[in-house]
Order: C-alpha cells, then structure tokens, then sequence
C-alpha cells in the first residue's frame, strides 16, 4: 500500500473532472447497490475537514450504508437482486493476515480498505461512500439486513451499532452482569440497548440528569451522575463491564474506580491522547483497559441478526440530502437523538 | 476494619515496650514457623520509612519468608514440625468475599491482612513480618515449599515471584507465542525466567545494553533496547504479552505500540499516575493496559510447585541482618542482583 497521505495531496492537487465519481463495473465478485439510506457519523465530518489530514477530494463519505441489491456478479452466491443489504465502514482488507483470519478484519495489518477515502485502483482513485446512490461492493464486504428492521433505523447499525456491539460481546456481557454505558450519543444509545437486550443491568452514566432521563426511555435500569462524588462513591467497585462511549479525551481514573477487580472498561469514543493514567486502581483488582474499533464482517452479520431477533434499531432523524451541512453543525453540538441518517431518494 | 492510618498514628504517638513485639501463641489453626530466610522488597523500606502513611512502630518488615515448622495448632492437618513452608504478603483475608471465593485474596474486597503492618487483635495490635526468628500464621496462607529449590533463592518466589507468574499464567502466555520483559530488576528477572519456562519466546526490552546480557543469561532470547527508535518500530506489533516491571512512573505510550492486535500489556511495577495516555493504540487494535497484584494463595502454591518442577528460583544476594540498611542503599540504586535475602540465623 502506498503512503495515503502522499497520495491524498497529489489527488488534492490535481484538477477535479468527471473521472473522479465514476462509479465501478460490477466485477464477478461484486454486489451493486442502489442506496436507500446513509447514516451520518461523526468521523463523515473529520474526513470533510481533513481533520486527519488523509482526505482527498471529490470525497463522498458514508459508511453506514443500507440499500438493495441491483445486480451481482457472475461469482455471487449468498447475493440476488432485491436484496436489503448494508455496508459498512470497510470494503475490503488482505484476506490472509492472522487478524483477516480470525474474521476480526478491522484490525487488518495490511490495513483495511476504508469505504470512502481509502486508495483504490477503480475509477477515481478512492473509495467513495455512501452519500450517493449507489455503490458496488465485494460480497465478501455486504452485510445482509432483517426485513423487520427499519431502513433508516438500521443505517446506523453499521458503525455505531457494531462499534458498541463488539466490545459488549467480546468481553462477554451477559445477564446477571451490571453495565455501566458512559456517555449519551449516536454510540452510547446503541449501547444502552445492546447490553440491555443482552441481559445486563444498564447504568447510564452521564454528567447530564436530562439525559439520565432519556437513556431510561432506551432501556437503562439506572443513572449514576459523574458529577456527583458520592453517588461515585456509591458506585464504585459495582461494575463488571464498562462501555465508554464519550466522544473527546477526559479524566478516566474515576470511571476505573467503578470496575470491580478482574473486569473491563473499554474505550469507544475517544481516540487521542489522555492525560492522566492512574494505575494503582488496575493494579489493587487487576482492571484492564481496552480499546476496540467497530467489528468484523462475521461479526457485522451476528449483530444485525441479533438486532433482526430483538427488533433493535437506532433512534434515527432521517435528512434531506441537502440538510447536510446544517445537520454536521447541529452534530458539533449534539443536537440530535441520536444519529442523522440521509434519505438517498432526496438526492436528485 | 477501623482506619488504618488513625491506628497508625494512635501506635506512632504511644510508647514502645516489651509488649509490642512479642508473638502470639498457637492458635488451633495456627503453624509456627521458625524462619530460616526473609527476601527484602522494595516495599519494606517504603514501609520503614513511612512513605505510605500507614506504618505504625515498632515495625518488623518482610513478606517474603522461608522457614520450617516447629509447632502446629490441633486443627493443622496439611502442616506437621519440618515442613519447609512459605509466607507471603497477606497471612489472612475475609475469606467470604467473590474474590476470596475465587481464591483471589490479593483482591479481598474486605482488605487482606497483610504480613507485616496490618491491624490485628494479637499482641502488639499489628502484624509483625519475616525479619525475624520467627512467625505464626494461620494454616490457610501457609504455602509448601518444594524441598528441591534452595532456601534463600525461594524467598523472593513469595512476592517477586507470584507478581510476575501470576500475570504470565492469566493472560496464558505459552509456547509460540513472544513475551517482552518490561525492566531487569527483582521483578523482571523472575518474569524472564517463568516467561522462559512457559515456553515462550522472551524478549528483555530494557534502555541498557548491560542489562541485555544479563537477561540472555537469565533465558532471554532477544534483547530491545527501549532507546533505540528503530529497534521498536522493527518490533511494532509483535508481542502477544508485554510484562512491564518498571518501578516507576514512565511513558508507556511506545510500549502499546509493541504489542500485537487483542493483547496485553500488565503494569506490576509502577504504581501511580502516569502523565500520557494514548488511546488510538489501544482501539486500533482492541489492545488493553491491566494491573496485576500478587496472587492469590492457591495460585501462589501452584507457582512454587511449577518453581520445583522447572528448577526455578531467584537469583538472590544473602546478606546478615545487620546489613540490612546497606542493602536498603544499595536497593535504591538498583545494585542487586537481583533480590537481598536475610539469613536470619544472623539474628541473634
């Protein structure tokens, strides 16, 4: 793979022409995908900005893609037109690393092909997302969707649903068990309903009482405030599993003191670099302190059945294509409950 | 328990005598225990000089304790006169907790008794530890020594040794798999050689070349120099395991980066607050930061029988009890090799 950043400048120096958005042929591996909804993530807008300094322009994000299938392949086997499918924040990865391997394809050492924004040999030079009407994507990389679940709602189970899914199913969460989910947004509200669906006691925690309140309505058994020492107190060492879904860098050592010993908090939201690490509180109970980065296809594909079986969406404002740019804004201040997802039809 | 450090203060401020330090008789439950060796940690002087805020004195240190039977409460049925037998940092605990319940003690939820510097309702109002002739424990957190492994080398199995195998046995390194050695001091010689005798392949990352070789020596297979910022980025994302001992607050940052997708690195050295924390290491690749204390006492049994089958002790410096504050000296400069061990047939 070639350095993504170089490339990313080239493309941003060369001149925009019509080449740029063509979309693919339909390889005999392929699944071709008219786009009936497109979930808005918060990263949409780093790539926007080139926050991260890797975009190249015309950039089309969107990665939390549901549709139907158009045509197939000649190779396509598990895929037939008419098909409610999904697509999710990658299109490809090297197939044959240890993490391929072991279907955890979003650690992929080669790097995977993100789906907008990553190098590619098609048309164009890059991926292009899903803020489009349509897409064509290796079967290998499309997801199939419950007819029971919601379009719109669905979108955002892609990203922010496998992002709160995996972490909640790898380190086991089960009934019986005490959750606490921190933080109320696109991810956090997902999690409340996963580990909620899962069996566990779900404890919002939050700084904000008015979203205590909400997070009961998605099926939160309690609210602890984290402004509040003694409910801190109160709490603290009554944890078996922690979702930490807060968006920016803050002061995590009060949270590591809610875990009991030999459990887990696991970062979802904040990606950067934290100031202060307490390790007295991990090493008197021998806490740990994870990451962990969406899912991979099989695991994709166990979620999206979990949330067909348990009727699980996100709770979604669907958007006229042209309200992007007020709905990036109004995101900035989490003005939303809880993800914004584009309506492709608007897009003419 | 009432507040240790207003206890501590209470003995602190009353007036020595006699009384203090005599030792208790044997309970029905109770093995008395002539000790023959007493290895020095690190936390001894912490302890002698009240860096904690809970000594009280007098105060008789020392967690790490070999000695044989002399006598054996009615109830004693695993124990008789000549055993050699093993003390280490706890000599109780509440016993009915879930860590107890789970034979983790060292996580007592309740607080275990500490060897030496615990409240306790015997003479003397606090438990005195292995600088000493000799010493009473309950039966319950008396370990068997195997009579293969030299006495003054097995002391330090007791702290030195369970901190480091306890780790190693939970994350479950094993053969084929690469464990990096975090620090080459009485910690991290004994992660070398467990790490070593689990059959992994065991690198000593450490910023000096001196202490490189000694590691070869102790069954390293490679040496990282922790300076060398091609050396790391060679070993980017190839340990399954990192153990870090080191003793003191450090960036640990370019450790996270060593490690393999979906592994751990456990911090048993350095307990306090660390100023950076970086998390796109961690979610980019579900890698976790744990602590670890100690071990319970089952598995701390488990560890000298595996130290009795594998031959495995601690290279140890014997010292006389007169040359104890010396060693502290020395100790604090890191000149030892790499535990002092107290004959204590030099106390007289």
């Amino acid at each position: 793979m070639t350095d993504v950043k170089a490339y990313a400048a080239q493309k941003q120096a060369a001149p925009l022409n019509d080449f740029d958005i063509k979309r693919r042929t339909v390889g005999p591996d392929d699944v071709q995908i008219d786009i009936a909804y497109c979930g808005v993530c918060h990263s949409d807008l780093h790539m926007v900005n080139n926050d991260w300094g890797i975009s190249a322009y015309p950039l089309v994000p969107g990665h939390e893609i549901i549709g139907d299938v158009t045509a197939v392949g000649a190779k396509v086997k598990n895929f037939k037109k008419g098909d409610r499918v999904g697509v999710g924040c990658f299109v490809d990865s090297c197939r044959s690393c240890e993490a391929c391997e072991a279907d955890l394809e979003q650690y992929c050492l080669n790097g995977f092909k993100m789906t907008y924004g990553s190098e590619t040999d098609d048309p164009g030079g890059f991926t292009f997302g899903g803020y489009s009407k349509g897409i064509v994507v290796d079967q290998n990389y499309v997801l199939r969707v419950p007819e029971n679940l919601d379009g719109a709602g669905a979108a955002p189970l892609l990203c922010a649903g496998i992002t709160t899914y995996s972490p909640l199913k790898h380190w086991k969460v089960q009934a019986g068990q005490t959750v606490g989910v921190i933080g109320l947004g696109g991810l956090g509200h997902m999690g409340i309903k996963f580990a909620h669906a899962m069996g566990a006691r779900v404890v919002m925690i939050t700084t904000s009482p008015e979203k205590g309140k909400d997070a009961k309505a998605l099926g939160a058994d309690d609210v602890l405030i984290s402004k509040d020492e003694s409910a801190l107190a109160q709490w603290a060492g009554k944890f078996d599993f922690l979702l930490n879904t807060i968006p920016v860098v803050h002061d995590i050592n009060p949270y590591i003191n809610l875990l009991k010993f030999d459990s887990t908090m696991c970062i979802v939201g904040a990606i950067g670099e934290f100031e202060s690490f307490q390790t007295p509180q991990l090493v008197f109970g021998r806490r740990t302190v994870a990451g962990s980065l969406i899912g991979g296809i099989k695991e994709t594909q166990e979620m999206l059945d979990f949330c067909g079986e348990h009727n699980i969406t996100s709770d979604v404002e669907v958007i006229a294509m042209k309200a992007i740019n007020d709905a990036y804004k109004r995101m900035q201040k989490s003005d939303v409950k809880y993800r914004f997802v584009i309506d492709l039809k608007t897009l003419s």
